[in-house]
């Protein structure tokens, strides 16, 4: 059991390394008292949705700890508080920093390109690190404690996927609706530009950005990271091939190396004035993906006396990097699909939307190549069943680097808008604006690394619920298999459209927010009073928390139905029908939106005619159905997935 | 086998109604030159469409004649040749008399309402009467013909399946193709309103609706009718519970049955002065479902011993009418959907596409439900495999009338154009338009049952592969199973990704045309001289005959592909995931398009700002997105499933 003192050892390490880049990011200075009362204010209404949401969080985890409590077993309901404040927690220290680096960032790029580069993407480490560290620690603390029976730690990731569903449907409905509310009173209305501090709706905007980028994706790659280390452990408990509890404790020995590995990369992020900070991340990332497919060859070399689980481990790491790089490909601005909507923008506004929808469409055919890929190779090489679920730890080894790429994305974004508001000069715009373009790469690559992850863990989940069920067939002959694979296709559909419509029904509560306090406080329009900011966060919360109880319970509720009134199999055949549509419709609407966004950034540059031209107006269009797009239905769908696989691992005592 | 004497007696019946109808139909007077000119520019614009495809059809044919004769089996490829040849015919009978009966019904309407019914129905019925009756005669002439072996007649549900890919696909492409090229240079360049015959485009517009109407949805609805039939046929080949070869005449006794419901059916369609046409419509469609329902109980009964068939039959065919009114709802101009949608055109274009998406995702929930509870009590209650199959056979047998109601549709628009333009006064326009009103409804009923019917049609088919292919399992424990269901769920992704980029692509081309025509023919724009309609026609054919080369051959390689590498148990996810997939796209998109097609009707008769406002602006975007979505990409998902299906069937002695 000594290797479990080494892993718990890692998770602390990656711990303690989070802290000196929390206490080291913290001491920097924030600049212009204008520069500090700008990050306050995103700061403060950042908190304030945190502490919003988490109030009816707590009282949903008291009712879910309940019911498992008394219906299913104790232990699960333990490890499902844990899970859930673990996950809470890592969001919260992400949400804490990030919203305070972006000044300090904009103020170090002052000094230097690379001073910029390195406190932004310090404040992600802190989030990278303390999920995959909570992650781990977790697992291995419960692991430990349950007497080493892997199946009770699905609470732990039931508990992170409870947080998930708060932060990205709650999350993403929030983020959408504040930002529609703000354009269609600010905007539209009053003729006030974006980002004007005059719109109360604007720092809900802001505060939606982090929220969106940080609390929602950590959670979401919490869930995934813990969900698919624990899938391999259960499934690997009691396996033949490998011999005593190797099979167990595998997913956690390379867990540890991936955090090693990240930890490694971290160090490999300096930029000088004039490169592109791209490059940067870039190199980062290659080098931990680099030791950590060297360093788990040799480990499972020597470990398991073979090298076959380490193609598992291998295809999982390559095919997690393709999808990320095919969603750049599909959305970014320089490169084809974007500006073939671009170029439609200049037949209309329906050309626009029609392109767009076709590019996310072809947009699914690499990700479901790669993860078939990945699947048929840990398969046919790797070692069987296990080593799929091993593709999945195997994506999401390096999380620690990869995650904080994503996480420094909003806060370059924000950087780049205080040193534009602050007046830091042209030279220090521009450091920033370069950090904020790099942001945009980063995060495309994140949405589809997110995404080709949600799929493998629900995937690895679903193995393991043919093993705890103890199916030995589930076939397709059985009309009942069917009929779930039906009902399993049909969510994602009815999933999307709770959460598209429900980003017009929040923004709507918002609009009338708006415009009463412009009717209501005297001066807001001239600049003499200052609106009424917490209130729109609080309403644009509540809101969203409104409308997210329509998909969570659909998802919570389906396959307690089907498990109960059409069986343990037909349950199965649901998992893999909202599996694969889920993940199509996810890709679909993260690229499509994604590319609208950047089409119309295109055009902005100057291309077809530019900023105010027919093409133009006609991109708005295209972004304006993006924005949900990307940013609420289709991050949702990668919660959707996993969520309904642990509710069917956790409640199979019920249907059996 | 004296059975088969009354199925074929039945078969001929059809056609004999069908030809009388016929003959009826082509003898009323077509009035005034003028209209007999204007159905005469449509009539040949149809004749010009098909005979150009037809060359490319028959090419096609015989490449894939050669194929199934060298490397399959010179039965099927026999079988395949039939097939496409009924296919065909029936289109080519279909396309005649509806192209004529236009003006026809325009003039009758001169009398009375009830006149201009009975011609536009009665043109319809001849379509429906030839497709049941050629569909059924083909099956059992080769049935006797190949010595009662079922199995090889699927060669002429291939054949029926290649006439369905280019008659909806390619079809799909040119009907949408020459609108939109007409609108771009007609309406925005040269300023000309819609169907003014100075446009030369104008003519393969108005062709396109017939094109994608009677052609299209014929050959995809024969091609279910006997799909349908022949699976369950096959399964019912040597089945235990029914001794000697009852199981495989059933269908073919059910069929017959329905010919006869659907005729008697045809008797009650009249109406009277004032009253709603639809009434007249639905009153024969209700009774030939009874006569249906109540003939089919005491033949099971009475032909099995047992009732349990019965339940399948009877499943099949409400489910059919529940998804026909389901996709009516969903889209009628009268109902919250599209209401909603039109309410959501006030704030723009954005959230116009936004409501229509997620409206079009949410009525994917019926007809989901309506399936799977077709499956469900068919095989629970029913006669298990075998008894879901034949619930596509009960949904399919009144095809005769359902077909018709459809078919009435564009002949009714088409005379509600023609009482227009050839000034027949008030009282023939607002009968023309009363009874072109009720077209839109029978549309929409018929694309969802179209749909429906393709879902239930692959299932079936899926069924019979399961059994030819001796698959005692089909096991979703085994990852290439998974992969398959992964693929195949991928695989109406990507068509339509290709539909609706087919459009754009192929319209262009018309623009070019257009605007050469009126570039370099003096005296077109004063009206002085006429325009080359046909090299329009010819253009749009093929454009779209080029552009359906891409996801034609996707649908035939994919499973060729993947049962060669992958193996039969992949290619038999494959085709779970298609269907699957492809069946909530086919809904989603029809239902989408026909909505936001109605939202603009509905601001147009004068609701929330009506023609010219702002909202009926953001409505036109809507309905320029939905117009591929539901004449293109949607119908074409219906060919797309079936084909995949009767492709690996046909192409499983490669595999074995």
């Amino acid at each position: 059991m000594d290797i479990l003192y080494y892993v718990l050892f890692t998770a602390i390490l990656a711990l303690g390394v989070a802290s000196v880049n929390y206490v080291l990011v913290s001491r920097q200075s924030s600049g212009t008292p204008k520069m500090k009362e700008l990050s306050d204010i995103i700061h403060k209404g950042a908190l304030t949705f945190l502490n919003k949401e988490y109030i009816v969080m707590i009282a949903f985890v008291i009712v879910a700890f309940c019911g498992l409590f008394f219906f299913i077993n104790k232990q699960i309901a333990f490890a499902f508080v844990c899970g859930s404040f673990f996950s809470a927690l890592s969001g919260q220290i992400g949400m804490r920093i990030a919203t305070k680096a972006n000044a300090k960032t904009a103020f170090a790029a002052q000094k230097s390109l690379n001073s910029g580069l390195r406190i932004a993407f310090s404040s992600g480490t802190v989030m990278g690190l303390a999920v995959v560290g909570l992650g781990l620690l977790g697992i291995t603390v419960l692991y430990t404690f349950f007497h080493f029976a892997p199946a009770v730690i699905y609470g732990f990731g039931f508990g992170a996927s409870s947080i998930a569903l708060f932060a990205r449907v709650g999350g993403g409905i929030f983020t959408k609706a504040a930002d529609v509310g703000a354009d269609l009173v600010g905007k539209v209305e009053k003729g006030i530009p974006e980002d004007d501090p005059r719109n109360p709706a604007v720092i809900a905007d802001n505060v939606g950005d982090n929220v969106g980028d940080i609390a929602g994706m950590g959670a979401d790659l919490f869930e995934s990271y813990v969900d698919a280390i624990i899938a391999t452990m259960v499934i690997g408990f009691g396996m033949s091939a490998l011999p005593g509890n190797k099979g167990v404790l595998l997913p956690l020995i390379l867990a540890a190396v991936g955090i090693i590995s990240s930890i490694i990369g971290n160090f490999f992020v300096r930029t000088k004035e004039g490169s592109n900070p791209n490059d940067a991340l870039d190199i980062g990332v290659f080098v931990a993906s680099a030791v950590m497919a060297i360093a788990s060859f040799f480990i499972i070399r020597f470990y398991t006396n073979s090298y076959t689980l380490f193609f598992s481990t291998f295809a999982g790491l390559i095919s997690g990097i393709i999808i990320g790089l095919s969603a750049e490909y599909y959305t970014s601005a320089h490169k084809k699909p974007a500006q073939q909507i671009a170029r439609a923008s200049q037949t209309g506004a329906g050309t626009t939307v029609i392109q767009g929808l076709a590019n996310g469409m072809f947009s699914t055919i690499i990700p479901i190549l790669a993860v078939c890929a990945a699947i048929y190779l840990s398969y046919r090489f790797g070692g069987g069943l296990y080593g799929i679920a091993l593709a999945g730890v195997g994506m999401l080894s390096t999380l620690g680097i990869t995650l904080a790429t994503d996480t420094y994305a909003p806060v370059a974004d924000n950087a780049a808008g205080i040193s534009e508001m602050a007046n830091l000069g042209e030279k220090v715009r521009a450091r920033c604006e370069s950090l904020d373009a790099v942001g945009n790469t980063t995060q495309a690559i994140g949405k589809g690394f997110a995404i080709g992850s949600a799929a493998l863990t629900a995937l690895a989940l679903f193995v393991s619920y043919i093993q705890v069920a103890h199916l030995t067939a589930l076939n397709l002959t059985d009309p009942l298999v069917i009929i779930g694979i039906f009902l399993g296709a049909l969510l994602p559909f009815v999933f999307c459209a709770f959460a598209l419509q429900a980003v017009g029904k929040a923004a709507y509560e918002i609009v009338n927010e708006v415009r009463r306090q412009f009717k209501e406080i005297p001066g807001l329009m001239s600049g003499k009073a200052k609106p009424d900011y917490t209130r729109c966060i609080e309403i644009s919360t509540n809101a969203a928390l409104k409308q997210m109880i329509a998909p969570a319970l659909i998802t919570v509720v389906t396959p307690l139905l089907v498990g109960k009134f059409l069986g343990v199999e037909s349950l199965g055949g649901l998992l893999v029908g909202s599996t694969a549509t889920g993940f199509l419709l996810a890709v679909f609407m993260a690229n499509a939106g994604g590319a609208w966004d950047n089409a119309k950034k295109y055009i902005e540059e100057g291309n077809f005619g530019g900023k105010g031209s027919f093409a133009h107006k006609a991109a708005v269009v295209g972004d304006t159905v993006g924005d949900p797009f990307k940013d609420t239905a289709g991050p949702s769908l990668n919660i959707l997935i996993k969520l309904i696989s642990i509710v069917s691992l956790i409640c199979l005592p019920l249907f059996m």
